[in-house]
């Protein structure tokens, strides 16, 4: 007799290891945190003793659960808004709320409470993507659950961060200081292409790659995300990610909605992970993902919830159930991935893509013990048939749900036991998030009168770079700016010339944001209108810092294309105050010290002031290239005759 | 103060009401089995005293759900048979164990499981359509939930009649005794077009429009279905079923997966309900039914689980779920099909769906008391947001469960309470339907070998009608009738010159069934070969009856295109013996009396036999059409100059 710390029997144990062994009548043994046998239950018996057996009351033990991508403290956010556009969705409700109530203890209880949910439904390891991510690990491993935990990297401030290089160190720090923990893996998220500058998923790929973590980003989720990148770089976004090194790093894609064969190709070549996230996808409207083609490629592609903020729940019995229908659904193939396949991205497949295949995922002499007792003889699942060897992976696939799970053990662990939650105490955990969404509806319902909500309601809105320079001088010649345009330290890459109209809508709120209702008109070589384009601008507060008489301003601008009159918006928006500003405008953009800046030859119109302006602008995502252009900017000024601090900083509704 | 009955209070009122009335503190009184009163918990209070009053604890009422179209006795077949093709399915284990288990006893257990299951998931309602339908009726009424019960007829032999003239009595018999239920409303469900004649569809809407009774009818599942519609009769299903004058009766249409906008308004104008069937229609393949443009029509659109053999349960949260989530993946618009409205497909149009939508499907006064009280506050589910009115319907369709509903009201009464069913024995049911699925499983694993299954398996297999009428004779002059088919009694629609080369493999089964490869050379005015087909037809043993000299069979026929050849069959099914006939034949279809029958002038060649054979045909899906030929045939027979009655009768396998 060898002897196992403890002995589940009398269980049928789904094993999903290569071989789908299926144990009707099976037996566990457990050493510490590993599994030291799996077989038919006479034969354990007779080979083990342990000091403790549990009857499993002829239950079915099967691998524990992998969620393959999810944002665990969007819990706290679940239901929050639905039925509603992407944009409206995301910039409107998502963006907002997460940038007033996101902190460690909203991540830490948003976690814990995922983590409650999770366990009940028989998960014991997620993918997680968010912000303050080592409040999420210590939550994670507080609740004695298993995940890889992604520190999230965006070209936007962020909850957490003020730049992305901010973000990145952070990830760094995190990735090196969890990286020997026993049931994290910390990772870094580069968001997602459209959210990152190339620099950033270099530098998230180089990050990667030379600590081992895993890489996780969303690609492809929509169509409107690939059709861009067509339109701007001439190939979809896996191919262009391959570029920016993505592919150095072990890679877990979620989403991969839209990609076509070659990149799934791609995908398997560079050994990436993806997460499906069929509801989701259906629920946000983006589609449904080509995971028939992935697996028949040889991808490890897991299925995920996503955050519960577009689901809206954590259950991975649903998510699996929904993968092998639809397949079937979209495909018109009722063949297309039968529920023994299914299980299998829910458990060991998931486990590859989030690189802890070797560790958990099925039930194999030497790997974790991972597992979820699930009852399989409720009302809904009677009766079962045996005929069929796949009978019991269409039972839990098809029949099964989440609250059949009984039991759920992590490293040898028990996480719950009958039904009851053993290291979280979810009363305590749903009177604190109840209090979260009492704050958070009195913030939205304040808020709901907002420009920017107002704005975004509209659609169209985009989100500009967050960090602007400037300089403004007033200057005597213009003639002079105009030489000086012309030498050998300049480059001109373009050339226009505007009459702008713009009306500044200001209102009553707290936050001091301004929306700007501009007209320009384009003007030709004979002085004539050539074309008129009308935009609208939510610019939000600045924080503002001076460099030797340059400006930096960090904030948030919204712009959207503006399709209706002055009237409309005035009347739609119903600002307390208002004002007109009208210029003449010759705008360069050039090229100095291998750096793009604007420059604005500008003369007041209305209100009308005598002589020119001169300004010169850049703006980008990132605080460093921010900085070092306020050095550069000023040097450019000067260059081109105007006075440094001698001019006059603000815009020229604020004082003109 | 009012008197009432009950009083249920402490509760959030969803009302599905036409102004979608919800009440966040509020209560229901009841008076019988009907609504009294539904508003604010303070007003209803102060205004009605009731015998007994219950306190919900806070949590939701909501209208019962309506299930508006299931097989609830195929809930004994749940996962039987999972992730196949549909002909391998339906053909090769739907059909054969319902031809083998089927009974009244099968469709009472079935119901009453389906009913525990239906009620522990908040369901107070749905619309049935199977076999037996008055033990499904009966079995209903005593679980006490509402239903429209309705008797299929089909042009084949089914477990419950062996004509569909037989059926169409069964069902006329069911409407007239059932019609005053309280809670059944009796209803006749020709299957589909394709498993029904003209003459059935008319009939069925004849019965249905005379006794009020609703038609429930699957339209339109399979793209399939509406391809051979096309190519037969140039028009898709609905203006042809229209043209069987099926709307003069009150449709309810299961599925219409594939129609057409012309079609959602001819169902519009026609008045007709939808039952939309999501699951099942991903799960066989079959697409998604679009659902949002009938919605925007007009139609009354309720969701249906379909039979647990294809589903693989009756979980109606689930399906309002996937509806929701569907419409948003299939059209990219995240705002199709808003919680609200898929609740009020769950429910109010459901009802209408199934004409009782003036008596459920909403809380209002003078309806009656048919509702379901769900727990939102599990984990699951929380935290929950308030500041949207709409909340509560998302916190309903997207995140609760089945498993969340804790009591259930039909007509006042009570058939859950705190998860504990009142009018049903679950263990006893459960025990029961254990007991049938080892039958089952065991007779498959015994027809698992079976010849017929066998050739299922290799796809393509249609079945032929069901009677067959046939007259067969020697004779001595050829000529002679060759002359007597230009007579004037007679019209020649076609003539076709015949080699057929015929394989005949026997099987050591208890059936006794046959199946025959057969090659046809077509043979030109040259003697040339001019084309040549090869089909595989699987021949069940016959029921015989004798007309003075002509035979009446009645057996099943399978009919599938060879593309192998005969070795590969021959190892494929591994007959235990075989025979080959040979012969020249000539056949003409003819039309005699306004009937058309097949005239086939037969010489055996091998074996080898002296003389000519006369043998005339006729197939036909109706028993007294088959009664009619009988007699006609014997006299066609004489008028082509032979001697009925002095001939032969088998197949020239049997005796050559």
């Amino acid at each position: 007799m060898t002897h196992a710390d403890l002995l589940l029997t009398n269980a049928a144990v789904v094993t999903m290891n290569a071989a789908f062994d299926v144990f009707k009548s099976g037996a566990i043994a457990i050493s510490g945190n590993r599994i030291a046998a799996v077989g038919p239950a006479e034969e354990i018996a007779s080979e083990w003793a342990a000091k403790e057996t549990v009857d499993c009351g002829g239950r079915t033990i099967i691998p524990g659960l992998v969620n393959a991508h999810t944002h665990a403290p969007m819990t706290l956010l679940r239901g929050l808004a639905d039925d509603l556009r992407l944009d409206v969705w995301l910039l409107g409700y998502m963006m907002p709320v997460e940038r007033e109530f996101v902190s460690p203890d909203f991540c830490r209880l948003g976690t814990l409470l995922a983590c409650a949910e999770m366990i009940r439904s028989g998960v014991t390891c997620f993918a997680d993507m968010y912000y303050f991510e080592e409040h999420v690990a210590r939550a994670t491993a507080e609740a004695g659950m298993r995940a890889v935990c992604s520190q999230t990297v965006l070209k936007f401030t962020t909850p957490d961060a003020d730049s992305y290089e901010d973000s990145l160190a952070a990830a760094r720090d995190f990735i090196l200081g969890w990286k020997d923990h026993p049931l994290i893996r910390p990772s870094v998220a580069p968001h997602a292409p459209y959210t990152c500058t190339p620099e950033i998923l270099k530098a998230c790929a180089e990050l990667a790659a030379e600590t081992g973590a895993v890489l996780h980003i969303h690609i492809s989720e929509t169509a409107t995300e690939v059709e861009n990148w067509r339109k701007q770089y001439g190939m979809p976004v896996v191919p262009w990610v391959k570029r920016q090194n993505l592919f150095e790093a072990n890679v877990l894609a979620a989403h991969c909605v839209h990609v076509d064969e070659g990149e799934i190709r791609q995908l398997y070549n560079a050994g990436a992970g993806v997460a499906h996230n069929p509801t989701s996808n259906l629920k946000l409207g983006s589609g449904v993902a080509p995971v028939v083609k992935m697996l028949e490629v040889g991808l490890n592609v897991g299925i995920g919830t996503d955050g519960p903020a577009s689901n809206n729940d954590l259950d991975m019995f649903e998510e699996t159930r929904l993968t092998a229908i639809l397949a079937k659904g979209v495909s018109g193939d009722p063949t297309a991935i039968p529920a023994r396949s299914a299980l299998s991205m829910a458990t060991i497949l998931g486990a590859r893509a989030l690189r802890v295949g070797d560790i958990t995922g099925s039930l194999e002499v030497g790997k974790r013990a991972d597992l979820a007792i699930v009852d399989l003889d409720p009302i809904h699942s009677s009766p079962k048939f045996e005929r069929d060897p796949n009978a019991v992976y269409s039972q839990i696939v098809y029949t099964a749900k989440a609250a059949d799970v009984t039991d759920v053990m992590v490293e040898g662990r028990w996480l719950m036991r009958g039904r009851e939650l053993k290291t979280l105490a979810p009363d305590d955990l749903q009177l604190a998030a109840r209090d979260y969404a009492r704050r958070i509806d009195a913030f939205l319902i304040e808020r709901e009168q907002s420009a920017l909500n107002k704005l975004i309601a509209i659609g169209g809105v985009g989100q500009e770079e967050s960090f602007e320079v400037q300089v403004k001088s007033r200057i005597a010649d213009p003639e002079k700016v105009r030489a000086a345009l012309t030498g050998p330290e300049l480059s001109t890459v373009r050339h226009v010339h505007y009459r702008e109209f713009d009306t500044y809508f200001f209102f009553d709120e707290p936050e001091r944001s301004r929306l700007r209702y501009r007209e320009d008109e384009f003007i030709g070589e004979k002085g004539e209108v050539t074309n008129v384009r009308a935009r609208l601008t939510h610019i939000g507060p600045a924080k503002e810092g001076e460099y030797g008489g340059s400006v930096l301003l960090s904030r948030s601008r919204f712009i959207a294309p503006a399709g209706h009159s002055l009237r409309f918006y005035r009347e739609y928006f119903k600002p307390a105050s208002e004002r007109a500003i009208e210029k003449d405008r010759l705008r360069w953009l050039v090229v100095y010290q291998n750096t793009e800046f604007f420059v604005n030859l500008d003369q007041l119109i209305r209100p009308p002031q005598d002589g020119y302006f001169i300004e010169i602008k850049s703006r980008t995502w990132s605080k460093r290239d921010a900085d070092a252009k306020a050095t550069l900017i000023v040097e450019l000024l000067t260059l081109l005759g105007a006075e440094p601090g001698g001019g006059v900083k603000d815009e020229y509704v604020d004082w003109a």
